[in-house]
């Protein structure tokens, strides 16, 4: 049983006892049996050999900032990395931005925290960092510490990019299970970098749409359907080592690459959309998430089964077939997005969404070519629109107290 | 002890057992006790004298949404708003939109359900309608039947208000612990109105800022203060009566009046005021959220009080007094607002604050003179910008599955 289907707050989020039953959504009446939560409010750890919020188990809730730093001196950007890492530490276990915290210190000083958060917990904070290609410019003396892997994607068939919410030279994603708590975290790394970085777009999600853990439940996406059930997992040791996290001795070794794609969905075409079209697009059946010709979500797909009519049971353009690995040279992701509604669009539609999100070892035979099957053969681009685009170079994780943001890049 | 502060999920949401201890933001480790979870998955019932979504405990979030009516047919009208009263009482119980769903209709059918809430409990969803001034124009023969109380707001000082998210004919509210589930309720509204509505705006809040119950905790605004301590609640039943039911014989006995105001807050400057100014433009403590001079958050503020400076502890312009029911002829309002960020505004700033929502029995003697009130005087107005507002007359609840939103009014 899905325990997501309890709560909303992220399987992982939530263990439960005895509350079989509970998952229809006609339920009506009985309260649950008593249910156990655990990482609702037990923090994650910060320090470790990687970054946290990449293998977490995906929490509900985003809050993703790209910054543009507006110093030209780069001891003054080593020291905000350093006052941001030693916030995040602080953050992510649950605890003020700062040492007197929201209502602790002198009167006449402005708060070294903001309070929105005070009286929450945790909620599972992670808080992740990445470097954008134009922070290797000439600002900062990094041109030649860029990684090969960080080059420009190419321009993909179809998209219209927004250059105002895309790129950026750092990002911060803050996944949560309360909003108010990923809002905080970066809001208050906003204040603190003040002067130093600005905010060039930040985006607010809901409703995870890919599992990164088993023991998750596969989401659905706005489009009604579960689309992550192939996703790269925490359990999946080996596959992570070769497709996830970096090689080599250099600053980036431990780290990994990761690619956003705001992609707004017309959902009112495809709401009027007929249900045998929207499953053959996707390759998957809309209720069980089996793919078609199969049974259950996790059946893997069987791309030359033929069905009745003599036809293979997923077309030859489905998203599924497009998307796997065996047609894209075993390129694999871990995909880690969140559904998105920005209000209306002023043409009388909503303004909707997924905000996809990927960490991979090398987006130049990752990402790139799988976006470029899809931008080129996919159905779905009727009914989708590529908006917006980051990449960035996500350190690896920092290891103590002593260590921070970008120190081996900065060294 | 707060249950909010365990899940982020809104105090009624939850019902603690033994888990004193777990309130503090830096609690690291022990797993928390079993805890039993009755609402979040519980339906709210949706038949009733007055519509849900007003004094149900307020869940933790909201997707608001304004329509401009788009056919000029009486009966169109009438047919989509009895088709919403069905869908709304099936999304409300933790069912599908239409009869076949998401993925039960025929395959060359478009679902009647958008499938995105498939697996999704309840979630205490609340779907409330409300009627703008502007349907009581010459378009459906509605001019006679405008209530008084729904006049036109004055300009206040001040306000710059964007048309293009202000107003509308038709608003739902739509409440929810789970954000997937408000989301999806509005997004399958919309579906069933393609053609004789268009969505003119829409807002998703997250964090509730105000209690509707003494059963909840009073939650944090993004200035990080607790700033619904004297609100409404459903326990208040005669003040409810008093202030917020409409009466009469007419068709909005038993309604009630909604104002919405989308309040922009300069979060940056703000985060740079001392916490002393931040205080006394309140004229509550930051953390425990007392009136100046008093020791706890429900103790009754004293407005004569001095402090051994010779002066008020609450200064004569502070937040509290001027909203105060003592200063406004005995104004109260239930609000209902949410926090919310929308991004970034493309000028370095995250694009934050507060959509207020305050329900009332008549706005030109409550919301009216309350708001022009701070409006004129209050400090804060240096921190905050009104940028949308909306007006809506609510009617009385659906009582049976043969009675319809609007009945009354187009009867």
């Amino acid at each position: 049983m899905s325990r997501r289907k309890l709560f909303g707050l992220g399987a992982a989020g939530v263990a439960a006892a005895g509350a079989g039953g509970l998952a229809t959504r006609s339920l009506v009446g009985e309260p649950p049996a008593a249910l156990a939560v655990d990482h609702v409010s037990t923090p994650v750890p910060f320090y470790g050999e990687h970054q946290a919020g990449i293998v977490t188990p995906a929490q509900d809730r985003l809050h993703f900032v790209a910054f543009d730093v507006v110093t030209d001196k780069r001891a003054e950007l080593v020291e905000l990395l350093r006052e941001w890492t030693a916030a995040a530490a602080r953050l992510t276990q649950g605890r003020e931005a700062g040492a007197s915290g929201a209502a602790g210190g002198p009167p006449e000083a402005a708060p070294d925290d903001t309070g929105e958060a005070l009286d929450l917990p945790a909620s599972a904070l992670t808080l992740t960092v990445g470097f954008g290609p134009s922070l290797f410019d000439d600002r900062f003396g990094l041109a030649d510490r860029r990684p090969a892997a960080l080059a420009d994607l190419p321009k993909f068939p179809g998209e219209h990019l927004v250059p105002e919410i895309s790129g950026g030279d750092i990002c911060v994603q803050a996944c949560a299970h309360d909003p108010q708590v990923a809002v905080h975290a970066v809001r208050n790394l906003a204040r603190i970098g003040f002067g130093r970085v600005s905010v060039r777009w930040s985006q607010l999600g809901f409703g995870r749409t890919s599992s990164t853990s088993r023991a998750q439940s596969t989401p659905r996406n706005l489009m009604g359907f579960k689309d992550g059930t192939n996703n790269l997992k925490l359990e999946d040791d080996r596959l992570l080592r070769e497709h996830l996290w970096a090689r080599g001795g250099d600053w980036m070794a431990g780290g990994t690459y990761l690619v956003t794609r705001k992609i707004r969905m017309t959902i009112e075409t495809w709401d009027r959309t007929s249900l045998a079209e929207q499953e053959a697009i996707f390759g998957r059946d809309k209720r069980a998430g089996a793919p078609l010709g199969r049974k259950a979500e996790f059946d893997p797909p069987d791309f030359a089964a033929k069905g009745p009519d003599g036809k293979p049971y997923i077309a030859p353009d489905a998203h599924i077939r497009l998307a796997h690995p065996s047609s894209n040279g075993d390129a694999h992701l871990l995909r880690r997005g969140y559904n998105y509604v920005d209000g209306s669009d002023g043409l009388g539609r909503l303004d909707a969404g997924l905000f996809f999100m990927a960490y991979q070892r090398d987006p130049r035979t990752q990402f790139v070519p799988v976006q470029m099957a899809l931008a080129k053969r996919d159905p779905l681009n009727e009914y989708i629109k590529h908006v917006s685009s980051g990449l960035f170079a996500c350190p690896p994780g920092v290891r103590d107290a002593g260590d921070h943001w970008g120190r081996a890049l900065f060294a």
